[in-house]
């Protein structure tokens, strides 16, 4: 099995799973790999990593992981909705582990999430192997496998918080990085309405940070590049942008939202861009 | 030479400097080695990564580099100066790069810095390979080859900022993580003295940044984890500890004070902790 895929490597009896970036190899221990399948859009895997627990791996990329996904899902999830004061619609692009809807579902007011993952298959092995990330059965969740550049270029005012959890700029979810795309998610958001989405690594790959902060602020009025740390992405610094047509300040996480990384001050700190990264940015 | 250190390893023709953490092997591409001496101390090498540029590598431990090696020297030190209003003498404890000390003296109110490095060839390498991280020549800038920790043991009252820049506490360099050793800097401290440490990985290592962080607690009556993301470090997330003996107020950094990472929204942002690490640090 570890022959067929380049992504899967061995050494000294060990089985990793090795991500290439320029100058830097990655190899996270694999203890076991329990799904195993391509899928009509790519190769699933969920394994059980010695240093992160359970995790989503597609095509070879660590999406997400049992002991730590919760800071990449806290941090896309909690930051829009401490923006928008009552956000009752939301749309999720991507987002098949179903991390992000379950932050988003812990919030009372939430009325409906529509949720658009091509890969229905990611959502399965999600739901089967990885309960710790996955949201639970809820009646407010609507899932759609299609498209989700197309799903959202029907909509129009429809949503209070569009949340854009796509996979790395590369195959089937490039079109989530391009112009018309945020085009689309500028019109189907209601007239105050604030989105976030996932803007890559500010180390290796800024360029796509830059192209969807200057995309989104030709849409929006109010757009801030904000970032965390994950551990489990190479180098760690990681990017999301904000954009929001009205609201243009934090609110305190709502009481009774419970958190396992993100806090107010967590927030807010996020916000704060270290030059190196805001003269590639804002230039 | 590349068989006689096992973190030094080739794969495809290429040669990797290889830091192995339990579960995680994190491989960097070397293109050349500009200095190969193993020392009374350690084995030090100045190697080029194709990613961060020219790094100092001690015992096979990545200690800074050309292209983000400023992201942790500004850290370190200009959050201790950030809270004394007037550092005028500073010790430097480790740090045989010169990039805590290129820092330090950017501000023209300090008048001397005393810098203890144990092993004088790493300051030779640093200062023949790695002229962009380390200190430019300065009269006030005062060399000693000794030991830290009994440096640090005959003084008293002498310092208003002390900044430790230790290595891994393996080795030479575990002293500088024991209570005896925060105890000598509690007394070579002025009485409105402050001082920074690095507190290690708190993803790899949280049990270095908690006992460095309740060491502290118990001898100064203002300590403060801070956080922030080396990219050339295992995982990113990287931990300081902020102590104080007086000066609870971050200033804002100097106008005049030339950074590359470090703004006043970094600092304040870099105070702020997230659950995952509050819940251990503090209990």
């Amino acid at each position: 099995m570890a022959n067929k895929h380049p992504y899967l490597t061995t050494h000294e009896g060990k089985l990793y799973l090795t991500d290439q970036e320029k100058g830097l190899r990655t190899a996270l221990e694999i203890q076991d790999i329990l799904f195993d399948e391509t899928s009509p859009y790519q190769h699933i895997m969920i394994v059980d990593t010695v240093l992160f627990g359970r995790a989503l791996i597609l095509d070879g990329i660590v999406q997400t992981t049992e002991k730590e996904g919760f800071i990449y899902n806290e941090m896309i999830s909690h930051m829009p909705l401490a923006l928008h004061p009552k956000a009752e619609d939301i749309l999720i692009i991507g987002g098949g582990d179903l991390g992000v809807a379950r932050e988003v579902l812990k919030y009372p007011f939430v009325r409906r999430v529509d949720m658009v993952e091509i890969d229905e298959r990611v959502v399965y092995a999600s739901r089967q192997y990885l309960p710790e990330v996955a949201a639970p059965e809820d009646d407010r969740l609507h899932l759609y496998f299609e498209d989700g550049a197309t799903f959202a270029a029907q909509k129009e005012a429809a949503y209070d918080v569009i949340i854009v959890d796509a996979a790395d700029p590369i195959g089937p979810a490039a079109v989530l990085f391009e112009h018309p795309f945020y085009l689309a998610l500028e019109r189907a958001l209601r007239e105050d309405g604030v989105m976030a989405a996932q803007s890559d690594s500010p180390i290796h790959h800024i360029d796509v940070g830059k192209r969807t902060y200057q995309s989104l602020k030709s849409l929006f009025p109010i757009v801030y590049p904000y970032f965390t740390t994950v551990p489990a992405y190479p180098s760690g610094w990681w990017m999301f942008t904000l954009a929001s047509k009205h609201y243009d300040l934090l609110r305190p996480l709502d009481p009774g939202i419970n958190t396992r990384f993100v806090n107010d001050a967590m927030l807010r700190a996020s916000l704060a861009v270290p030059h190196l990264f805001a003269e590639k940015l804002f230039s």
